[in-house]
């Protein structure tokens, strides 16, 4: 039989990242994927959407954007040469997982995994031994019971719209969470009528009610339908009822089904873990109920994010072979909608900060009065930036942020926060003029008026 | 006469910022300014380069980027419409300087200030009285003396640049410094034949080699001419002698002079202040040798950078009217240079780290592992980042990176620094995925593998 320290099921940021270090620490690990290395971030979420989602900006912009003097004639966009340059990025990604595989002497096979016992795992016959293993199986979307949902070639997934091989002439999303919001500013950037229809009373449950509304305005190709509950899919209409509970019914080509993702796990029962309502139940250290069985990424439930299963894979990789005492942190997690407009954000919203009946300071400002965005955007557009702090230390608790840029200049929030910095050190240093990121150099300035 | 606390002379973003904030304390403040608010920053460089350096990424990349699935017929520049849009962000943001000034009850006055004592200044034959005297007077382009540079139609600074009504064939640019390369980016994206003639051995000082070196491979439509000295400027061209001693020409319809910028002293003298090789000379608290008089911005020549002059703009303040403790740190300043690709750095560079004797590690990384830079750019596209980290403690020192949106990660690298963040610090944050700002992490993983 194959005996190995480590047996990683899933290949996706959290596997392959728990895999790869565990074998540069010398263990002998195995990495079983029943498809392509990558996981769901490669293949079929992160990398392909911001691929497409660059050429659509590219596209937008290219088609509508003169005021910098530039004009273009007749703007195309090929969807196929879109697809096929976004099939290479996730070659190239796959390759380059590989390719870190193999230099940490990290096994794999390809196939789908049986789980036997807590100890083994069998791949088309073959059983493999472990002495400590890594669930990191990710999740799927969530097929909510809509009757004609059942049709898949009208009602796509993420997983499916990633692969098709014409626009649709309209496409309504049902969803407006992360997913729901960037397909709908990708399709409506190349002209697809879109329109979003959400359960909740607004869209982007992670954002502070006024970002929210800002992102639906921002955002004006795309129909926002709220508080709107979907009741059947026929072959040409979303049939719903809407906030006043009155059936109303929209047209829509193709539908995009963005509820919400659901942990895989199908198979685990051999297992005997314990599971809650988001999937596998972990501890602080992504310990699951058994002792030498550790769940990481989506399928654990506790943050959808490919960034979060990477430190995820560090904490368990620390815990099995290294430092007991490392445990995850949720409290600077960043969270980014590459959208048009892109937002961002880190830690704390003002609501959460409430509802945990913490009390704190907030200044928010909006983006004309910086330099650089009014520079290349113009005192029309519209850009908001939110700072989050302790009222009492006045430490950062949350940045958040609408706006160019946005996706890249969030990472210096987790850094803020993590390093426990306060209003008065982001006052202290130095921001680059002209740059977007003085915004919240602004917020601090704002929050703190002594020199 | 007219009574102040503080008399600010000069209303860039060092003089600006030094008026209202004395003026939010409380204080009888006048600020002076012989042009228009903002000074060069907002006038004649920072928001007038961006703003066409955007139209200008905008233009090539609508008529050369066809990876992403975009194609454009016909792409046009107007550069009459991209410099009426300049002067709107110009216009902007002078009301709002304006704005701010008046909110904090500052009193402006315009025209040339006539310095009669270490307490009087006069405007128009009106004398101003001040306690303290802040002297924020900025720096002019240096114009060297070669033969034919008084040629001021066709051999042209900055200043001028930015005012012409239409393209040149060809253009040489004579400095290849932050000014000299982003000119250069800017009319080689627009098609005009640029060439960049510099003395030193290599373009952009504050870079290690191989950054500039990258920068230099990066900017395709741009020759370099290296170790290179202009000795002419003729009719239709610039003589010079090469790296061998060999006189060469090269024709050129119009020349940009990006040699440096020196100090605006003139007419300082009734103030008797000590005046070193690069401007006045103050302390660590923007202090001049005369004791109520400060100087900041590029007039002391420490730093010629718009958010330098905004940061001892609250030395001063601070040291005048509130903590007299505060000190100018320059060991995180970050610098950017905006054109394609983009570049910035925070801190030390290895070169300078290793000139002044410390031991540093280091660890750099092409960006074409990185998902986003991929997914975006492609496998090609180049891209670099290098951490400058101590040998010891492993704090972080400096950040260096060409590639996009460099400009808009560097912010965090002044926090990290600030903060004395470690690798080790960096390794435990979270960094938002898919972005360029992960190379950052790449890097802190690959200077420490330990888990």
């Amino acid at each position: 039989m194959n005996h190995y320290d480590l047996i990683v099921v899933g290949s996706g940021p959290g596997g392959y990242s728990a895999a790869s270090q565990a074998g540069a620490l010398g263990r002998k690990v195995l990495l079983i994927e029943k498809d392509h290395l990558g996981g769901v971030c490669t293949n079929k979420g992160c990398i392909p959407t911001k691929s497409l989602l660059n050429g659509a900006k590219q596209y937008f912009h290219a088609k509508t954007d003169t005021k910098l003097g530039v004009h273009c004639q007749e703007v195309t966009y090929s969807l196929s040469e879109a697809m096929a340059w976004k099939e290479e990025a996730i070659q190239t990604l796959r390759s380059s997982i590989e390719f870190v595989e193999r230099t940490n002497k990290v096994d794999m096979v390809f196939g789908e995994a049986v789980f036997v016992s807590a100890h083994q795992v069998r791949v088309d016959g073959e059983t493999y031994e472990g002495e400590y293993l890594i669930l990191a199986t990710g999740s799927s979307p969530f097929l909510p019971p809509i009757k004609g949902s059942e049709d898949r070639k009208r009602v796509l997934t993420s997983d499916e719209i990633l692969c098709i091989d014409e626009l649709p002439s309209s496409l309504a999303i049902i969803g407006g969470g992360v997913i729901g919001v960037e397909f709908a500013s990708y399709f409506s950037m190349l002209g697809v009528k879109v329109c979003v229809i959400e359960m909740m009373d607004e869209i982007l449950p992670m954002m502070d009610n006024e970002f929210a509304r800002l992102m639906r305005r921002s955002m004006s190709g795309v129909d926002f339908y709220l508080g709107c509950k979907v009741k059947e899919i026929t072959e040409r209409q979303v049939v719903y009822t809407d906030a006043k509970g009155v059936e109303q019914s929209l047209d829509a080509s193709l539908v995009l089904l963005s509820i919400g993702r659901k942990a895989n796990i199908g198979g685990l029962e051999p297992l005997h873990l314990e599971l809650g309502p988001k999937g596998v139940v972990v501890d602080g250290r992504m310990r699951t109920s058994v002792e030498n069985i550790y769940a990481i990424g989506d399928v654990n439930g506790k943050s959808q994010l490919a960034h979060s299963a990477e430190r995820m894979a560090i904490v368990a990789i620390s815990n099995i072979f290294g430092n007991k005492d490392l445990e995850m942190r949720y409290d600077a997690i960043p969270w980014v909608v590459y959208g048009n407009p892109e937002a961002s954000g880190c830690g704390l919203t003002e609501t959460e900060a409430k509802k945990q009946g913490r009390e704190v300071v907030c200044a928010s400002a909006f983006m004309r009065s910086n330099g650089r965005f009014l520079a290349e955007q113009g005192k029309k557009a519209s850009g908001l930036v939110k700072l989050v702090a302790d009222a009492k230390t006045l430490s950062i608790l949350g940045v958040h942020m609408i706006g160019p840029y946005s996706s890249e200049i969030i990472w210096g929030a987790s850094q803020i926060i993590e390093a426990g910095m306060t209003v008065k050190d982001i006052k202290n240093t130095i921001f680059p003029h002209p740059s977007v990121s003085e915004v919240i150099s602004a917020c601090a300035w704002a929050l703190d008026k002594r020199r």
